[in-house]
Order: C-alpha cells, then structure tokens, then sequence
C-alpha cells in the first residue's frame, strides 16, 4: 500500500512539480489547495479547495483519508488575523492563532506546524517529499570566485545574526559590505533596488561584483517556508551587476535546478550551494 | 583669542547652520568646503574649494591658519577610489586610503578621522561645535505609546546587532516585526519602500502601526557621519503610515529640533529621543 501524504498547497509552480515527484516516488498525494492562493493545476491531482481559516475543514478532510503525513508547499502571503475566516475548527484555536500571529514569519510558521502536530499528524519537509526540488552542494554553475569566498561567509554570518530576530533570509554583499538586506518586500524587491542603486550611483562598483547569499534562518524550522530561487532571482542578480548567487545546500528551493543552473551559465552568473553552519 | 575650528563640509544645510552656531558661540571658523558635494552658502564664511581626494592640500590650508580643530559636517556619498583624483599628499598616503575604503562606511571613516589625526589635528564632533543640532532627550513632540515602547527595544537590539556588520542605521519594526531595514539605499528609500509595502498589500496592518528607529551604530565614532533626519524623513514615516519615529538622543543630527517636533505635531507622529546603551 503506497504512504499517503497530504500537500497543503500555496502560490507558484512548487506545489505541482512536489506532487508529481512524490507520485514519481509512489506516495498517494492528496491536495488541499489555498483558494486564491493555489493554482488551478493542482487540480489534476485529487484535491479539495480550502479557504485559508478553514482549519477545522483542512484536518477533517486529512483524516477522512486516513493521512498521517503533512506537507507544507508553496508561496503564502503572511495572512492578517481579520483576513482568516476561521471556521468552527478555527475559531476554536484562535487563543494559539492570536499567539503566533504576533511576532515574525518563522514564529507564526512554528504555530502553524504546532497546530498540525497537536492534531496528531506528522508534518514533513520538502527534503524528504522531493529532495531534488532543492540546492545542491557546490558550483551548480559556473565557480564561486576565490575572493568572494570571504564576503560569502560575511553574509552567512551577518545572515545568521538576523536570524534572532526573525529577519534576514537574504543579502547583497560586495567587498564585505552590505549592500542590501531584505525584510519584508522580497527578495526580488531587494534586488531590483540593489540595482537602482547602482543606476543612481549609489553603489558603484566597477562591472559585476557582489553577491546575493540566500539561507533558511538559523533555527528556522525546514518543513515550512522555504526560501526560494527561480528565474526572476537571476534575472533580478543580473540587472543588478552581481557576480552570482549562493544558496544553502538542502535549504533553499530551485525550480527546477538543471533549467537554473543552465540559465546562470547563460547569464555569467555563478551558482554555488554552500553547507554546514554559518561561520 | 578665539578658538580656531576648521569645518570640512559636505553637503545639505548642516555646514552653514553648524558654522553659525559655532562662531555664535565665539568660534572662529574656516570653511573647506568639498568641490561639488557643499552647497555656495558656505561662501558666507571664510572657505577654500577642495576636491575630495586633495588631502594634502587639506592640511596645507588648515596648516596656514594654524588651526587645531577639525569638525566634519555634512552629507557625503562614498567616493570610489577612481574618483579620488588625489593630489600629492593624497598619493603619499594611498595605502592608509585603500586600506579604509574596503570595508563599510564606518571603517572608511574611521580611516579618514585617523588620517586627519596623524596630521596633529584634533577631530571634534557635533556635540562639542553645536550640540544644539542634535537630537534631545525625551519626547520631543507626542508621546512614545507605551505598547511601542517594546518595539523600540526590539528595534534597539536589532539595529545594535547589525552594527557588528557594519550596516543598519535604521530600520522599521511593527509588533516586534522587523518591517525594513535600511542599508546602502538610505532612509528616505527605506520609508518609500514601506508606504509600497503598504500600497500593495504586503504588510497590512490596521491604520497607524510602528515606529522608525535610527541610531549610530554601536561603536560608530560620533565624529563623523552621525545620522541625520529632516522633514523628508518625517514626511517618509507619515505617508507609510508609522506611529512615529525614535532616535538616540546626542547621536543623531536634527535641523532644526524645533522645526521637526512641530512638523511631527501636525503629522500625528512622536518623535522620541532615546538614551543609553541598546538592550
């Protein structure tokens, strides 16, 4: 009998290509899609459609199928609490969804998980649904240039400072400065103003230089909100003069990551996957 | 006698408002304004043009008068090494120059500050020319609201963090979420990029919500460089719709203090000076 797993989906391509891997791997996948949040494709796979307060609906349906396993993928816009139509199942746990609605993305994100958990299901990460939806180790394009190997582990580390307060998955740096960090807007966002900068003369470095450094918070719980690469964050690495881009190994998602790496080759831009704590 | 004060000017309105309030104050002043970054109005005093990278020609000036004291004053876009044009006693020192410059913009000025004291001179800060520039104690117009009070220690520590790196004069924070943080781009575009965030419904808080916090970083020599708000930054916090902004009280440069607190006034926004070390 195949495991069953349940793909609670959000925005963009991810939730798809995860189903169909975990299918490719022999999982039952059942979907349950945010509404107006998911895409319309998930439906090729057996699926509700779910509003995103609908708690109680979400863990009804999990377990009429008999689902123990759980599956966060996709974009989410951060909700506002009066945003959340709960359901009956919601309502009655607005005591813990007032608690972790209060304070950055990665708590919320735990609550949510939390949430999950008490009901007894079992909450698993992308790695061990679709490894291959991740960075790997190492160049995966082009080589991480000898003197960028110091400002990468600047950022790494000043990445991992931000960590405590719940900000900071990504940076520009260049030449152990920083350029750029990002918050709330994103990290294309980000790069779109590191490249405004230069435009301005505001930074002005001599041809490419710098790097992006994107990684999951130190501490951040892998099974929900990922940071992501795709191709607007090369697009947006190369308006903006970057030399390349290096992602945590295992903790950044490409989609997909043949069609990335082939796509920096094309644009000069490297793509490095670096491992291990940061420095 | 009066006392001798060399003031190496830079752009916006502080130079010519420091200069008064120095010579006020019974200083005699000499002006060495920097070749298309100080605004003619130093002209009213008596003054030099100098190109940024004429260091020698800097101290050569400052020599003659026999004068002691240095203050720095005024905005200042880091120059790249290119655009130095050093004369000869700026060649002379090259590799002092080109060590400071790599590094974030406290660093390089720390270099700066030592050239000028390995010359003899004595570098003074705002607070010993005209502290009257400088942000007060306190509240300054409203009333810092007890519920943000938390904000600003959240804010205080992250900003205090940051410092290690180099960056981060200021950030926003809303319900001890890191909102933006400011790096090469500036406040200005800082206070822009949330009043988009707010536009395009990526942070949606309910009317009013957080509060601006700048400061000098932890360790940042308050000789040079402090930073600064103005009306635009005021006008920035009001369209993005904060509740206010705090600074640290001695250590950021206001023009003029009364202007601002009843700019604030009519904005509906607080304006509070902070003190002591960061929690």
């Amino acid at each position: 009998m195949p495991s069953k797993v349940a793909l609670i989906c959000g925005g963009g391509a991810f939730p798809l290509v995860a189903a169909k891997a975990a299918q490719t791997r022999g999982e039952s996948v059942f979907l349950l899609g945010l509404r107006g949040i998911a895409g319309a494709e998930i439906e090729q796979f057996p699926h509700v459609w779910l509003g995103i307060g609908q708690l109680g609906r979400a863990f009804e349906e999990i377990s009429a199928r008999d689902i123990k396993k759980v599956c966060f993928i996709g974009g989410l816009k951060r909700p506002e609490f009066t945003d959340l139509r709960l359901d009956w199942g919601g309502v009655k746990r607005i005591p813990e969804i007032v608690k972790f609605l209060k304070g950055g993305d990665d708590h919320a994100l735990k609550g949510v998980i939390k949430l999950f958990e008490s009901e007894g299901l079992q909450v698993i990460g992308v790695d061990a649904l679709a490894p291959e939806l991740l960075a790997a180790q190492g160049d995966m394009a082009g080589k991480l240039p000898q003197d960028l190997a110091d400002d990468l582990a600047f950022a790494r580390a000043f990445l991992a400072d931000l960590s405590a307060y719940d900000c900071g998955q990504a940076a520009v740096v260049a030449n152990r400065r920083v350029i750029a960090v990002e918050a709330v807007e994103g990290t294309d966002a980000m790069l779109a103003r590191v490249a405004e900068l230069r435009e301005k003369g505001r930074w002005r470095p001599k041809g490419r230089a710098g790097l992006l450094v994107k990684a999951p918070k130190r501490g951040q719980d892998l099974r929900v909100d990922l940071p992501a690469i795709g191709p607007d964050t090369l697009r947006g690495a190369e308006k903006a003069g970057l030399c390349g881009i290096a992602v945590a190994a295992g903790g950044v998602l490409m989609l997909d990551r043949a069609a990335l790496a082939a796509q920096a080759e094309r644009a000069g831009l490297f793509l490095h996957g670096f491992v291990g704590e940061a420095p």
